[in-house]
Formats: C-alpha cells, structure tokens, sequence
C-alpha cells in the first residue's frame, strides 16, 4: 500500500484546522498518508486579536502558539518552518527556499496580505496590520508617538505626535480606532506630566459614505455614534488621494500626522504557479468542492479562496479546512479500497454555516449581526468575548489572555505598552 | 523657596528605588522638588529573569513593565524617554539627545553593558544577555536553530545546529544552561520529526578552574553535578582564544556550533565628561556615601558604582537607591531650613545589607549562599521561587509569571517559543 502525502500550505485558522481534522482521519480510517504543513513563521496568530496587540492590549505570546506545540501529538503531521516560493501543478511538487515537496493532495491556506492599491511607496509611512510583526511595529509608532509628544517642546509638532489617522472604516479600522480611544483617553491618562494624552485626535477615514459596510445600516450607525462618543472623528466619503511621511491627502483636504496607520484593502497572497482564474483581490476562483479547475488533488481554503456567499471571516477558513480534510481522507480511503460504495459517490460540495459577524468598539461595547438579525452593547461584548474565549480554547495561553483582559478592563491599564525592538 | 532640581539616570533596579522613594520623602517632608527620570528604553526590566525570555520560558511582558506605569501616582516625577549622551559636572548639566537637563542632585544608575574584553568583532556571531533585545534575539536564535536542524538533511551540519555554547560559567551562564537543557531535553520532546531535541549539545566554557566562582567550593561543585546530570558538558580551564561564526577556539580545542552565547563579562556604561576614578572593570570609584570626589550632588548607584564587598545584584542596587533618595531629601530639608539639629550633621555613610545570593539550576533546583551558609535543591528553588515573586510584587504581570510558571512546571512546555522580528 502507497504512502499518500499531503502537503498543506499555510498554519493559519484553515490550514491548522485542516492538519488537526486530517490527523483525526489517517488515524480512524487507519490511511497510510503522510503530513507536511509549511509555515514561514512558527506561530499561528489568532488573527481577530491582532488590534489588542498593535494597541498595547496584549501580548504577542497572548495570542500566537508555536505551530508544532499544536500539533505535536499527531505523530503523521510533520511541522516544517519554510517559505514556499512556487506551485508546479503538473509536477505535483511545492518549491520552498529550503527544499522540494513532491505531493499527491495539497491544501493551499497562504491567507491576504495588506494591500495598498498600487501604493506600496505608501507602506513606509503608513503601517498595515496583518502579521505578529506589523502589530508590533503599530505598538512602537503609537507609544513613541506620546514619547515624542511629552518631550517636544513645539506646540505644533506636538500636536502632530498626537494626531493618529487610520485609513479603512472596515472591522479593523473600527477596532484599532475603538482601541487607541481607550489606550489615548483612559489607560494612559495618569502617566504624562507635559501632555493631556486625552487630547489625542484620532481620526477614522473611509472612502465609502459609511464605515462597516458589510454591516446592515442600523449597526452601522450605532458603531459610529459609539465611537464618536468615545471622541473618534470619523470622515466617510473621504478616498485617500496620497501618503507622505506625517502627512495625508485625502479628497477636499489634508491631515498632519505622526502616525497613519492602515487598514483599508488586504489581497490574497500570490503563488507563483498557480495560474488559475482569480478575483480582482486576487482570491483564487474554486470550484464547489474548493479545488481549482483540472486539478482535483489542489484545495484552496480560507481567506485566499473565493467563494460566491462566503466572507472571509476565521469561521470560514475553519469550515474549508475541516471540509478539505475530510474530502482527502474520504478520496485516499475510496483509493486504497477502504472505503466503497455510497461514500465514493459522493459528490461533495463546501456549504457555509454562517456564523455571523461581530466588531468590539471598546470595553463593554460591540456589535453582531447574525443573518438578518442584529444587536449592540454590552450583551453584544459578552457575546464577543465568550466567542473569543471559546474559540482561542485551543491556545494554552486563553488563560493569561482571560486574566490580561479581566485586569485590563477592572484597571483600565492595557498591560502590554512594552516599546522594543 | 526655590524648587531642587533631582535628575535620576536609569529605570533599573537602582534609579526606580530611588525615585520611588524621593517621590514619597519629598511628599512626607513637604519638600519643593521635581524629579525626572530618564532612561533610553520605555521599560523596567526584571533582569534576573531574563535568561528566561531568551530560553522561552517567560514572555517580555511577564517582565517588563512600563517606567511611566511604575511612576504614574508620583506626581512630582517626570517620566523622559531619552538618551543620556553626556555630563557636565561643573555646569550641572546632563547632556541628552532631546534636550539639556540641569539638574541640582543627580543619580546615575546606568547599570552594565555585555563586555567582549576588546574583541567587539565578536559580537555577530555570539549574543550577550542584557537587553530585552538581547533576550528576544537569543530565543529567536535558538529556536531558529531547532527549525533548521530539522530541515537540514546533511548529519554533519545538523549536528553545527545542535550543539550550542555558553561561554562564562558565572550565574547567567548557568542559569542559560539549565534552562536550555530544560527546553531542549522536556520542552521540545515532541515536536518534531526528524530530529530529537533530547540530542542537543549544551556546552558551558569556563576560563577559571570552576563555575560559579562567587559561591564556595561546595555549592559549587553540587551545581556542576546538578548540571551534568541535567545533561549539559562542562569545560572548566578554558579560556576562550577566538570567536568566528559557527566556530568557537579555546584553549586546548575548537567546537562548531551554529549558536554561541556569551554571558562571560560586563562592564560598567561609560558616560563621557564623568571623568573619576573607575574600576578595571568600569565601575565608578563612589566615596562613603556614594557620591563622587568632589561632587556630593553625584550620586552613582547600582551595577555603576563600585563599592568595596558589594557585589552587582538587584537587592545591593536597590538599597544603594532608597540610600541615595534619603539622602538627598535630608540634605533639601536642611539647606531649606525644614531640617535642623542633629539631622543635618548625619555623616551617612551606605551599609550593604547581605541579603544572600541564589542561582537557579532548573525545574525544582537551585543553590543558596547567605554569608557562610549555603543550601541547595528543592527548597533552595522554593526560596528562589519566592524571593523573585516578593520582588515582582511591584509589577503588574506578577500574577501572569506565577500562572506561567506553575504552567510550564506542570506541563514542561514553555509558553512563549515564539520565533520572530
């Protein structure tokens, strides 16, 4: 009997949940496969927190596990800290910077990047949020920023320090505005002597005439008289024309700023090789059973799929990957005659449970949309932390995570303003 | 009344004692003083943990602590995150790279910096501790190490990945030692495939004919066995002649390992224009009362002054800071009249109080040393244990290191192995 490898691409929400459900599998069907999931970083990040960790909130450990930790009691899964560079689909074979991997099914998870548009001369002076690292660098700039504040001596440059624009009314934008309105005007409010960090001007921009728009208009609404009250300025209908160091130019005017942060398009990674039709984002068309066109043995799953109803939320990519796993285990088993009849028939197709939307706007403050139903306040904040909480069980650190923010919410003293390198 | 000037140099262990202490004397006396506290770095580091960030035990937050957070109900104290660049001891001037600061009492507090005895070439390719810097490249380092020797398919190089050197026997090189024997040898048990972390190297190179110097010959001897048994290879008697990347040469010999560590020397920070008498080692030469010749408004304190049988440890650097900080008050409250008679004919020499030394060895080890009496094993880690946790008390992570801590006691599995920039 044949050794089948599956190579899995990616240790995010997808591929991790993929490489978990395909361990459980190989071991109940009792398959002869063989596991390899690559990362080029050896952490999977709790992505939906990644803003408490830019806002000095969390700790990086709070919220990414070593890869292997996770999966090292799946004997089959083979942990493999690479890059990879480059698909050949006809080959069968993953190209990585330290090494080939042939393959006979192969789950691609490589997730989106930021995305300036065209812009990339804008990513030095206006950080995008996405990995571990780009939440450290956003900690640095903003907890400089008040460094620089309360030794400057020029009113002007001052107030420039205590300017903060994010660009992107979207979840993102919404949550690292929620959060630096807490960090600015109540966690940091006793540690200045020469500035009042109440006084920082944090300014939401959106090029769209409102922010949240894959929220209904009601929540909409609320989310931003929310956060105005919490004293974000927030501009809608207002694109961005260009970037500059401390400077934004946005349609009929123009903003001083130290820090620009962004957080207003993100797009699929790109995989050479994978010459398959593709979205304007860059999301790979799939089929309904997540393969890509002539290539059956190929899944794409997570946020770098495009699939028509599906937004690209953590629940998804859990779902695909779950969904993906079992398909392989099912086909190897059906290969190998371990499997016959009705399961071979099988047709197989991804069907999204949707599990709803939420957005946190500060302590005690969220939104949730579920289907057509939605509600705000602090029942909708409960509900956003039993829902992190029980989806971060998986980590070994809910706890500290649990106790950071129970301390942080009694004391009102995010935790985290460590300014390092 | 004119209002007295004090400017504290340094948020270690000395510098916050003192400006702690300051800020309650100036309020108790009702004195007319403003303090400023400067330091390069946002943070307080807990040194004495910080082999554990670099062995991935403990994560930067659980200890480190914003300076300004420390500082924040002292309202007279003005927290300036700024380079020290230089002093004028005749104007009275503290030269930084934001600003000039003239100050009436001042307390230098700079600590210490890793020492390559001239050989700073060496320095690429063999990372000292001091720094969280410093802690999180060496965990990045050695984690790197463990992902690459998995990968790598050539014996003879996997093997440069897994052999990694200490270089100084002296507590911090120990405590490196036994806590990578930890990781490498229980930690990291099952989380990878081709290559069995139980293999690694651990090689502690000594110059002097045995570790641990400071602690007498019996205490010593336990911890080199202890360490042995822990499976790491001691060499005492060698001295090390030259540093190349992957290569270390000492006397007698010559190892190839990808990681080399250094934890052999330090040497006190230089501060251009304070020109007194210093030690071989850098130290600063302080009088009775920790001032410097000449200049009873200079106080050094800390790691930075060399006082005859003090050594360099935290509790000898706090008490020489509440020292300082009394002392300057009284001397304010006398030249403002608040003070008189006997009070101000007080000569005020600095007693050290021996609180003792210990050294960790690793889970449920340690060595003690009080003045002539020394203990070790368990109880000596509960003493340990015990004395870090009361020290921790004034820090707001004290709860996340205990949790962390009986986590990685009971499970063998340190939290924070993250690898990243």
């Amino acid at each position: 009997m044949s050794t089948f490898h599956v190579v899995i691409g990616g240790g995010g929400f997808g591929g991790l949940t993929a490489a978990k459900t395909l361990g459980k599998e190989i071991q109940k069907r009792k398959l002869s496969c063989k596991l390899t999931l690559i990362d080029k970083e050896n952490h999977h990040l709790f992505q939906p927190l990644l803003y408490q960790v830019a806002t000095a909130g969390l700790a990086a450990t709070d919220i990414a596990v070593p890869i292997r930790s996770i999966l090292s009691r799946i004997p089959e899964v083979e942990v493999r800290m690479d890059t990879i560079e480059r698909v050949d689909l006809e080959k069968k074979m993953l190209f990585c910077s330290k090494g080939i991997l042939p393959y006979d099914f192969l789950i691609l998870s490589l997730g989106m990047r930021v995305n300036y548009f065209g812009h990339e001369e804008w990513s030095s002076f206006c950080l995008g949020l996405k990995t571990l690292g780009d939440g450290r660098s956003i900690r640095n700039v903003i907890l400089n920023a008040f460094e620089q504040a309360e030794i400057e001596t020029n009113p002007k440059e001052r107030e420039k320090y205590m300017t903060f624009v994010i660009v992107g009314g979207g979840p993102t934008g919404v949550e690292l505005a929620g959060a630096l309105a807490e960090l600015s005007k109540k966690a940091l409010k006793k540690d200045f002597r020469n500035i009042d960090p109440a006084n920082t001007r944090i300014i939401l921009l959106e090029a769209a005439p409102r922010i949240l728009l894959s929220y209904n208009e009601r929540l909409s609404a609320l989310a931003r008289s929310r956060l105005e009250t919490m004293g974000v300025e927030i501009m809608v209908s207002k694109p961005v024309e260009k970037i500059e160091k401390g400077k934004i130019f946005y349609k009929g005017g123009m903003i001083e700023a130290s820090t620009i942060l962004w957080a207003a398009g993100v797009r699929a990674v790109d995989l050479p090789g994978l010459d398959v039709p593709k979205a304007k984002d860059g999301r790979i068309k799939v089929l309904a059973d997540l393969t890509i066109p002539g290539h059956p043995e190929v899944f794409v799953i997570g946020d770098m799929a495009m699939v028509p109803g599906v937004p690209a939320v953590a629940p998804a990519a859990i779902q695909m990957g779950r969904y993906a796993a079992y398909e392989i285990s099912r086909r190897v088993a059906c290969l190998v005659g371990k499997s016959t009849g009705r399961d071979c028939l099988k047709p197989g197709a991804f069907h999204y449970f949707d599990k709803g939307m939420m957005t946190t706007l500060g302590r005690g403050k969220a939104i949730v949309q579920f289907r057509n139903f939605g509600f705000n306040g602090y029942l909708a904040w409960i509900v956003w932390l039993l829902v992190h909480i029980i989806t971060l069980i998986s980590f070994r650190n809910r706890l500290a995570v649990l106790i950071q923010w129970a301390w942080a919410y009694f004391r009102f003293k995010p935790g985290a303003r460590l300014l390092s390198k």
